[in-house]
């Protein structure tokens, strides 16, 4: 039952601080015979590492990952795979003002009630540096799911600006600093965020991840069902508010008729003329494409001073300095892709197991 | 790693389908000695039974549950709670049509697809049925958390209509058939789902259950956050599309400043000013009060014929009769009660257990 | 982390007091499309039930199991399988003396001390009863295995009586009401245990558990190993004080050449020499026969006046009356067999889950 | 369900190859404000690590421990403790000679039939070295348990030689190079043991594990009995073929008036007139000492050629080189220390969580 693992056959472990000596993961139940190496993992970091643009935090990190154990002669043994990426850019310096106060919006109050102790600097365990790991974990899911199936990740709305669905371009996503699909909003998605950072403030964002080849039969009844596994994954990243499968929150306001999908053969295979249920029925994929979204709340390190507590019960104020995302939205896009992905290998396991 | 169970130290198995002999649960880890017989559960299994108002199936079951194990003299005893609910009104002739189609919408498909077998009758496992194991389980949960905390749940949206929040009344929920917190909606919303109803139509609804009295420090870091486990557990509810916390998805179109709670001492206790986190910061309870919500898709069996498919992959239509909620959202409102108080039973005794 | 149940995929939660209205389990993971029907499960109830012989209890219970959910037209579906058997001949009487007195050698004490209250009526949840449940399990995870791995049990020692090696006969198993596989040995333990049993004493057993046709490769590093959960789980089983695989104990005793089992091609089978090992390397299955041993102490149930304490901390003396099998290592034996089969199907879907 | 994780609130995940460039472990699940740091650690590794005496492996590791995570200030925060411990003098070389032969009694052939892909070299995952992580782990648990819970070792039998009881003394344990408690024993087995190992050959080992001071109602019936949780976590430990609680194995043999132990009051005190029981009844400590034994088979790398076959099924023979343990299980020792010490602080937990 350990709190800082995840999935039940592929299960990863993470651990370490923003700044201390190190963070990682050990990921557990990974099939033999796959091959892996370091640069397997390092290309999905680097999409999540910070550093690329004027719109995330500028705290220099390479996020080097290191294989320690579980690959011989670059193929996976079916032991842990134990995964280390140092910390180099620890300012901890930065964080003294905050080590007596709590920091509105952040993990900094419930974790001291929690535990009676927090590690300030940084953030400590709840900072999102922790997602690094995640990422990594992600990119030997990605191996068990196989070439066949695709996990991708869009930023569908910044703060209150929405894309145009009817824009969306899957090779627009990696041409911005946003992750957005819809060239036309990520343009004015610039002058917005530039706004919003120079005035230190910062603002929320909407992401969609989209499993596509994923087979149908995966999941399971009743409380292992996929969507309430990618529910919880989803979650369970940091400054998210809310997750939603297919129609979402939308599905409230269709009609019977229009949220069941309709199904025809087409050519022999099996056809859905809609996707409102987003390819999970009763807990199981049926074969669709598989489609999530998230929201992030607005980073809440911000310049202007907040009304708050000192440890010993005084009000205050503080102003957070630091180096922050002014959306952290942004980079959580890999983090949710990740997260899908470690979702779908746990489960093609499970159902390998109980269904051969 | 059961998927019929959830919960990790309060941890409830449930078993049965819906036109088999019976229902039931085994509920494990109660601490002994609290006070429990079968009317503290019937209680509870009494506002989700079926056929109390003209908006819910007309099925007829008593939902009598029986204890067979685990309390002693009206006392729990520590060991497993066996509970039972055996099935009255179950017409299995009136599914003998979708034996070998797949309604659209429903989890048809998809158990087929994962087992080559599925029980048609009702639904079998994937029934809504099913949820009556999950209010006794919850009613059991409710003991652990005793009296200083309340969850109560009410339907914030019915299809497209929702209500308007300054007339919020908890007092206002019990007294119409629809857990309408507000008095003028609930009136309105009769018309209009006696429309939908007659017309063989269905409907969705979104839900918001709330936990008050919940102390500071549940929930952990960083797998086992309190907002992701609710959120896995509402999204295991049956036809449930999305789960939000707090300021949920509009949390994305706030401002940072917006966004973070400020605090301030009040007579000696810590007093947040607003709760957009909805009670939650780092996955860690802060005391405030717990807010999630949840979409309800609606019924998929609806009277219209739809295009769907044959298990030998023919092309055909269908219409569901059998007996059936025009919304089944109405009725999910205990259940989510019930697996917001599970959620918080279970970490509860998590949180004693590390952090004493 | 249910205490009430065991195995990861193959997962069993049992239930149930022996004075209640009934006890039973629900077994998860299943995989679907298997046949099974109430006669598959009673035929091994009734090797276990009491009452067959003048060696076990005389408390008449016909053990017949009902299927609750999980079947349809004779085949799994892959949804949980909830068994129960209801208690039919429960004098609770029997037992009113012992409500305020520990008796010495059984549970009561450290029950009391752990919850504050206790089911003093047959044991309750401590009693053996509860094993009828890990027999019903037990057949369906035969189901799981298939034909071609055969699990039997046999009790090579009663009290201090060893049988003969040399005279093993699995024949003769079932042809003696000790489930002895040296007819001499059977013969010579009816006297024996006539007079333990006249004496109002009781005495212990061991017991030899043999998996034979496993394929090679089931069981999993470091803490899954094979041998590992095979040890847990029959020294779960009541009364069971000692657990080995292969040479067990003897092991210490021999000198690297003798234990080291050495290995030749055989028409292009693999094949050992000889199995110290008892089938198991590093915790995975070699594909020799599994072979293990558990030590079965005398029933803690006796006529003679022992000094004990009352619940409220006096100095008394107690004699157990009831109706006791004078050596429960006998009927230890199908539940042993039971557990084997439980931690091999768990293992055998394990293994395909993570190497296909 | 990791395989390479051991506990349930108090959980360990170990990773790392004999070979590879560290080993570790991820300890979850502490309780917060606990003093640590390395040294704490460390002592105790130091007395698992290899090179301190003759009877020992020459491998020269110094087994320094890093803790990466999950301290702050000297105190533990209730985040995950990362530890490492880097590998230094690994001879892979050594190892060319069985790349493609398995030795006989080590796990090479049973690796290589399940992942069909084996770290030949030096035991790989299997190697009695991922012990130094359990060792580590357990100095975390002994922690948890405090002061007034004390854990001890001592070998008892060394190949067929076994102590005289009657002279068992504590302080003699770590007066010489066998943890032995009998000084007259330990003498004689200088010159077996030296016999032993210029032949080349190797011998098993009895351990007896002892804890004093745990408070009565720690464990759970009926599959997370602390027995049966202890029996699974010593056979976890490599070349271990039998355990043992209590009188054990010689169980079978006592009466029932000899095997249940009386209890007389004392002072005001429960008193066990005896301790057959090894402390645990129906699976609940009584408060009395918890007593275990374990069995570890010779070491099988040994000098003398022995019968084995290749990875492409030739008959052939091998001896190993390398530098080994004539006898394990003297090493075992601190290692089935740590084992009963995890187990124990994660029933403490438990314990907590139900029972308050």
């Amino acid at each position: 039952m350990s709190s800082n693992s995840y999935g039940t056959l592929f299960r990863v472990t993470t651990w370490g601080e923003s700044h201390g000596p190190a963070i990682g993961c050990v990921v557990d139940g990974t099939p033999p015979l796959l091959p892996l190496s370091e640069p397997d993992i390092q290309r999905w970091l680097d999409r999540r590492k910070p550093g690329t643009s004027r719109f995330t935090t500028q705290r220099k990190e390479s996020d080097t990952v290191r294989i320690l154990s579980g690959v011989l002669d670059g193929k996976t043994t079916g032991t842990p795979i134990s995964l280390m990426i140092e910390n180099e850019d620890a300012r901890s310096r930065d964080y003294d003002e905050i080590k007596d106060k709590f920091r509105p919006g952040h993990a900094d109050y419930a974790y001291w009630k929690k535990y009676g102790i927090r590690d300030h600097r940084g953030g400590g365990r709840s900072s999102a540096r922790e997602t690094a790991s995640r990422v990594a974990a992600g990119a030997v899911a990605r191996l068990i799911l196989g070439d066949s199936v695709s996990i991708r990740g869009a930023v569908i709305q910044l703060g209150p600006h929405k894309i145009d669905r009817s824009r969306w371009d899957w090779t627009a996503v990696e041409d911005n600093p946003f992750w957005c699909p819809d060239r036309q909003a990520a343009q004015a998605w610039e002058g917005y965020l530039d706004g919003v950072r120079k005035a230190g403030s910062s603002c929320g964002a909407v992401i969609e991840v989209v499993a596509a080849g994923v087979p149908a039969g995966l999941g399971a009844p009743i409380y292992g069902k996929l969507d309430a596994d990618i529910a919880g994954a989803l979650m369970s990243i940091n400054a998210v508010k809310g997750v939603e499968i297919g129609a979402g929150f939308g599905a409230a306001s269709l009609s019977g008729e229009e949220n069941a999908d309709e199904m025809r053969m087409r050519d022999g295979e099996v056809a859905f003329l809609s996707n409102q249920a987003g390819g999970i029925l009763g807990g199981i994929s049926t074969g669709q494409e598989i489609v999530a979204r998230f929201a992030v709340k607005p980073t809440s390190s911000i310049l202007s001073a907040r009304k708050t507590i000192t440890k010993d019960g005084r009000d205050t104020e503080i102003s957070t300095k630091g180096r922050h995302d002014p959306c952290v939205g942004i980079r959580a896009t890999p983090v949710g892709e990740a997260m899908l992905a470690c979702v779908l290998a746990d489960h093609l396991l499970r159902h390998r197991a109980q269904c051969g």
